[in-house]
């Protein structure tokens, strides 16, 4: 595979001569940098990277992060002590670019003032270029994901030997944390792990709360691990004791609309369209209750890039991650959703989430 | 106090009839969405709160996040289903704003460009009254952190008896996890939890490895809990073993730098002379080791508005929440890094991290 900055380059039709990746502040920072330098460690706030047609690259740093640069990069390293040094070396590495992409998804507004300042070069949006490239994952990257989906269906199987009367959300979701760092998760995908009990459920954000889990409830769990900077992203629901005939409908309805729809997902197919299939199948029972995108997808952060939604065309390519979560979600009831990452190649499905989907009652 | 909302209005000179906070994708969130909106669960990807003069505010948000919003937030409540409605709802919104203030400190260009299409508003940058108003913190806010920073405080002190050879970094950090999960922490305010072991504690943002503690080496750790969205920072370094004489110069030196600095801290004081204070104290010993600056602000994130650095004045204020966290670093031998979490209150200290700061030797 072609390198990474050389791929960003032929994914734009602009004839920009370099782009840019400017980190802000932790938590607001652009997950091409570690994309770009290849680094796993370090924050690299207010550092640079310009990347030029040639295929090389500097990444300014300042002195904090210069050790793991040193140790983890390949691109050119410059060191700033004081931000007249950074400021220098950003116009220095922009000195003879005519135009020059950013990512407009993630430079901040203050940023692109500050850039424009220190560069006569035409300033465009190539933002698409970066997810389209950070789309097709290589070997490694698959490798990392299917590892953290390896990590998250361990840990979603073992799950409900911890459900028990009466523990709390905020129990269960700690117990997430401490089951993916056992399996060798380097870190979370998102924080704290979703735990909802009954009517929480219907919230798709809900947060751990101090709630007890009482019989015949939904206990929805929603989380994903870490490694090597790729994430993983699942969500699972069970009922503590005996469903109603309504919350087996719930959870027949949505099964049955993700098996659907991540068996026709393939190399080509519109993500558009699987939404509507999901949709519909939900809609004929429980109108109007999917109240998100079926799915989204997934690498260096848990949403990234495009989503399969029934507002917008989305071509599946070969080697994308994606998830498919269908929900339904009824407040006086709770809600069910069933999520899997899965690899999209060739014609046949790939799920790297591999624990079991049937309903357990427990 | 002084409505939020009100607050960032008079913080700034700008003369803006309204104020727009927007969320981007996670995890660029911009924070001033949960600070003016005061809820605590939720996402809210793609969402915005628009806020007038006379004090109000509309959240717009999509359908997944409605029921948090309706839980949390006194604002009022628009819900959009698709992408036009959310369009719709903010050229609403801003129909009759003539200039509107927004935070250049999140949002992103592609936001600044969307918007601007969608109102003849005159966009002016009021990132400083955001962070301004964020730096003073509230009774609530205090109790927070406070809460936060007891978390922190109490694993720190237990953590020594976690420590033996041949244990790994990950092993230590995934320990730090679950203590502070233990203690009653929400969330964590950054992961992984940073330790270091001997060489490696030269680098400030080393991320724990499968690297074994041997004898006589420094652990350096440095974590922070998160409590009701707000966050503590700490950071303490032990010797397991028997430091060498240089080892405990380093520790004593910065140990030196951090009581003195502590205690300097007061409302009035400039963040830049601080930091000289411990600048100069460190240089004495280490010349230029201390390779980054001697604190920031804490809040909802946990590097959160200004910082204490030799290259910028920044006057601290009553009910301002910052680390004091000089460090010294050598390539060579390793690091060493203490930091408190500490509220600015009149002439005295107030430290919140209260765990021992004397060297510890295993």
């Amino acid at each position: 595979m072609e390198s990474r900055i050389k791929r960003i380059f032929s994914n734009t039709e602009e004839k920009i001569d370099a782009f840019l990746v400017a980190n802000s502040e932790h938590p607001n920072l652009d997950a091409n940098f570690s994309y770009v330098s290849k680094t796993q460690q370090g924050v690299f706030e207010h550092c640079y990277i310009v990347a030029y047609k040639n295929g090389n690259g500097t990444l300014m740093t300042s002195q904090l992060e210069e050790p793991i640069a040193r140790k983890e990069t390949k691109l050119d390293i410059v060191v700033f002590k004081t931000r007249d040094d950074r400021k220098n070396s950003l116009k220095q590495a922009l000195s003879k670019v005519k135009k020059l992409g950013i990512n407009g998804n993630n430079l901040t507004y203050r940023q692109y003032k500050y850039i424009s300042k220190l560069t006569k070069a035409k300033i465009v949006d190539i933002s698409e270029a970066f997810s389209k490239t950070r789309s097709i994952k290589d070997k490694d990257e698959i490798k990392s994901i299917s590892q953290a989906c390896k990590i998250s269906s361990k840990v979603a199987d073992e799950f409900p030997d911890y459900i028990k009367e009466n523990i709390t959300e905020k129990q269960l979701s700690k117990k997430l944390v401490e089951l993916q760092y056992n399996y060798g998760a380097d870190d979370l995908a998102f924080s704290p792990p979703i735990v909802c009990f009954g009517k929480n459920s219907a919230d798709p954000h809900h947060s751990p709360s101090d709630r007890k889990l009482k019989m015949n409830e939904f206990v929805l769990i929603d989380f994903g691990a870490r490694y090597k900077g790729y994430c993983s992203d699942i969500t699972r629901t069970f009922v503590f004791g005996k469903p109603s005939q309504k919350m087996k409908e719930m959870y027949d309805t949505v099964l049955g609309a993700q098996l659907k729809t991540v068996d026709i997902v393939k190399s080509g197919a519109n993500g558009k369209e699987i939404d509507k299939v999901a949709r519909n199948m939900i809609n004929e029972k429980f109108k109007d209750r999917f109240i998100h995108s079926l799915g989204h997808e997934v690498g260096l952060t848990v949403h990234d890039g495009g989503s399969l939604s029934y507002q917008k065309d989305f071509e599946l390519k070969e080697n994308m991650v994606i998830t498919i979560e269908p929900g339904v979600y009824i407040p006086e009831i709770g809600g069910v959703r069933i999520e899997d990452t899965v690899l999209v190649k060739g014609n046949k499905s790939n799920i790297l989430t591999k624990s079991s989907k049937e309903l357990i009652e427990l």
